[in-house]
């Protein structure tokens, strides 16, 4: 039996703000099994396409792309919240599900016309991940694909990306 | 020729603060030969210990511990900055280099008497790590071992940290 990834993803309602229901990875991440074939999905999305690194998203985001690097032998580029890199930076700032947020990367981490997978653990309205692509370009690589462990349905945020090869492991349905 | 991890890791003068030699990780992350190297001496140092699971500290210890769980199929526990873990959970205020900090665990995430290794990217004065190791305890584990890639002598880490098993994979001397 293949393992059933959902089951191993926590529902915790309210969090952080009353009425969200909140996709918790961190009951994932305790099951060695379930963490393994998560990767190991991942990585066999990633390696259907053509791609010459992977960015990470702050900060769920590096607990997924960090091993699929490992195992694929990749590059990780990351993309902070602010003040957090401590190189020369190209930054973005974006409204997301509850608030606005500024992201950041490196100038100089992606080679131009790199190939860049973006990999975040969950796609909601897709406002982070936008903005991570807009970096990707700015910093001179091609924001090829988007690749997230999982897809909320409801908030426009395929819609949203619909200029990049998007995939997820598991959806899950929630109201607008 | 064995990689020298510390031709990997950049100095960046003054972040975030004047005076301060920052050790950049994200030029060891572009380098796949030389993290996969930095994975791979972690788990080798790891694996020499008796550990039960890994904790990784928020959010540069993600970019580690997630491969380092991934390789050695173990459970893999977030110690997160204040608001981030959606669970019940525990905190720990402490004061770091650069001012002061609340992490944070998940009550249930380490099962009774679970021996723990903690994981981070750096040490300095060990104030983090030392939250980190109160947490676990709280949280019903043993904070046996500790392990970062970088460690900074000349900050008194390794002598703050002294009742644990502490291992690093490449120091720098820093004046305190």
């Amino acid at each position: 039996m293949p393992i059933d990834l959902t089951e191993h993803i926590r529902n915790v309602p309210d969090f952080p703000i009353h009425g969200v229901q909140f996709k918790d990875i961190t009951s994932l991440l305790l099951a060695p099994d379930a963490f393994a074939e998560t990767i190991g999905r991942m990585v066999d999305e990633a390696a259907q396409r053509n791609v010459d690194c992977l960015a990470a998203i702050d900060s769920r985001g590096f607990l997924f792309a960090a091993p699929m690097a490992d195992r694929m032998g990749l590059p990780l580029v990351l993309v902070r919240k602010a003040g957090k890199l401590p190189g020369e930076t190209l930054n973005y700032e974006y409204t997301l599900e509850y608030g606005s947020n500024t992201l950041e990367i490196h100038t100089g981490d992606i080679e131009p016309g790199q190939r860049v997978l973006i990999v975040d653990d969950l796609l909601a309205t897709g406002g982070s991940i936008q903005a991570a692509a807009q970096l990707v370009q700015d910093a001179g690589g091609v924001p090829a694909c988007v690749g997230v462990v999982i897809e909320l349905i409801g908030l426009h945020g395929r819609e949203n990306l619909k200029d990049y090869d998007l995939f997820s492991l598991v959806t899950f349905e929630v109201d607008e």
